[in-house]
């Protein structure tokens, strides 16, 4: 009862502000003025300047994301085994975790919310958005059966309705009329901007697949989801400590993964082959995206985290118009004009809330 | 300055209540306990009433117009003139109008709203909108030089924002924030459930196409919301005797359009050469939905025409499912989603203007 006990604590007046630190610790917020009542728009302005940093963080990590994929595919390197790859992701993003608690300790000493240690309560919940994902990506091999790639990627687009869904059950958090209404077009434009002439085919997918399908997109929604209920239920808790124990097990389930899909190659072949530039560079993408995706969740919601992957998505479009050469069909500003109405009326269904 | 005059007229008490003419004259709200200023509220439930019959009228009839625009083609007729048809569409809603006006001459008598005879001031701005259609018309032929058929179905769109926009500058009606992106999703939503293999030609068009393209939308859209204008500058008209007076200049037109494009045929192989029984039911459908466009300018708007117009094309296609064993794309339900997004934020944003 670890939990209820720090947040006892908390109501004593030990930490007044909800969600108060920043990367760097609580040297803002965490200010005497602020916890003495005073200095409550600066802390908003602070949380809302935080909140917008993350948020085009992971826009931009996301977006060259996607490019780095078309890169490494255009050079046609794509030897080494993927397992190895997601495992190093998890490593690193541990590593980084470390780092930055090293550093608070430094400048903050230990305290019960930056303490590395932790009790069995807290660290129950932290391997099930791993399992979950382990769970959809082994799925993932068995959807191929009855759906193609581009039509995975477009049923991929369910994952935005079901995390709405999920985000106001599970977590309990109304959206107005109207952003439920750009929900919907968030999904439909989304799914818009990737039509091409094959897409129809998505349409002759059998049960089984939309069944598969759904199921992916409710596990997808209900990791993110999950994480988001972790990371926010002591909010005064350092976020590197929750990344650190989400990565931990992040890395014990990849290890798994190298285990079952990937030892004949890794012991033939050593642990690092076909690694390149461009593989090392993807593992430091996804390892930054990834703690940008904890960073939103702590500080924003599941709702802004999937506007900044629709929107990452349809800049990596565009970027890739200058990069490769791509051309931009009018499906793809079809769907773009309908994700920018839809970020239009999120905003202002938040104001009429 | 008859208009003035008869506007003077209404303000002393003759006429309290704007826009209260009905079909058959001014049975409902224009009874005595209206003008004492009760029975307001039958008066307004009579008035969307009436405003959602004509909606309705003009959404099935505009509808029925494609489902028989493919039948026709299917059963390889196509051999009529289509000026002589046009101008008997013309004719047809003239004699319409003329049946109810001497049905309401019986019934109540000729009074200064619904007497045929006119006065320059008001017959001079009636030919504005055939003129309107006939340059329109005349520049759909050139514009085939730069676009294919169904790159000009796609750029047709196109008359959803020119109406919007027309509709505000013009008639100074304000639209919500929340109506404008609707407005923004209608015309992105009728324009993807139309995209199919070939759409993507229509980003190749040269500049002249999207000038004229352009052109032909501001012109199709003046000439509605400037129809809009004439049947509401005299609420009390009857409508019966607006439409007349629209239709008697179609006509003129028209068989200038005879004259100048048809001529030989008609001489050579008769006026009805061509003729089948679903040209007949064409020419009638075209006269009636004519007819309801008028009403719903006159009882409701050109916003509502937009909305009603573009969801008949929707309810077009799942007809032709069963009808003709038509294929429903993926493009066609994200648009038709986008669409019925559009048509909820659009009753939203009226609330909330």
């Amino acid at each position: 009862m670890e939990y209820r006990r720090i947040k006892d604590q908390a109501k004593d007046g030990v930490i007044v502000d909800d969600d108060v630190e920043n990367l760097r610790g609580r040297s803002h917020s965490g200010s005497p003025s602020n916890v003495a009542g005073f200095g409550g728009d600066s802390g908003d302005l602070s949380k809302w300047k935080r909140k917008s940093i993350v948020t085009l963080a992971l826009t931009v990590l996301t977006s060259s994301q996607a490019i780095l994929i078309v890169w490494s595919k255009r050079e046609g390197k794509y030897e080494y085994s993927v397992t190895t790859a997601n495992f190093l992701v998890e490593a690193l993003k541990c590593a980084l975790s470390l780092a930055a608690l090293v550093r608070i300790w430094g400048s903050e000493g230990v305290t019960d919310d930056n303490r590395l240690s932790t009790t069995f309560d807290e660290v129950s919940v932290y391997p099930i958005p791993a399992a979950l994902y382990l769970i959809k990506n082994l799925l993932q091999y068995y959807i191929f059966a009855y759906v193609d790639a581009p039509g995975y990627q477009i049923l991929k687009n369910l994952n935005i309705i079901s995390t709405g869904v999920l985000y106001r059950i599970m977590l309990k958090r109304k959206l107005s009329e109207i952003q439920w209404a750009a929900f919907i077009l968030l999904c439909a434009g989304c799914t818009t901007a990737q039509l091409n002439s094959n897409s129809d085919q998505v349409m002759q997918t059998p049960f089984q697949g939309w069944l598969m399908a759904v199921i992916m997109a409710l596990l997808r929604g209900f990791a993110g989801v999950y994480t988001e209920a972790i990371v926010k239920k002591r909010p005064s808790r350092n976020i590197n400590i929750q990344n650190f124990w989400l990565y931990v097990f992040g890395m014990v389930f990849n290890a798994f993964a190298i285990l079952v899909q990937d030892f004949d190659a890794v012991v033939n072949k050593g642990f690092f082959h076909g690694y390149s530039l461009i593989t090392v560079l993807m593992i430091l993408n996804h390892a930054l995206s990834g703690i940008a995706v904890s960073m939103v969740m702590k500080y924003a919601d599941n709702i802004v985290k999937v506007y900044s992957t629709s929107v990452a998505m349809l800049l990596t479009a565009v970027v890739s118009v200058y990069l490769f050469g791509f051309h931009l069909s009018l499906a793809f500003f079809l769907g773009s004009t309908v994700v920018s109405v839809s970020v239009y009326l999120h905003s202002i269904g938040k104001l009429q809330r």
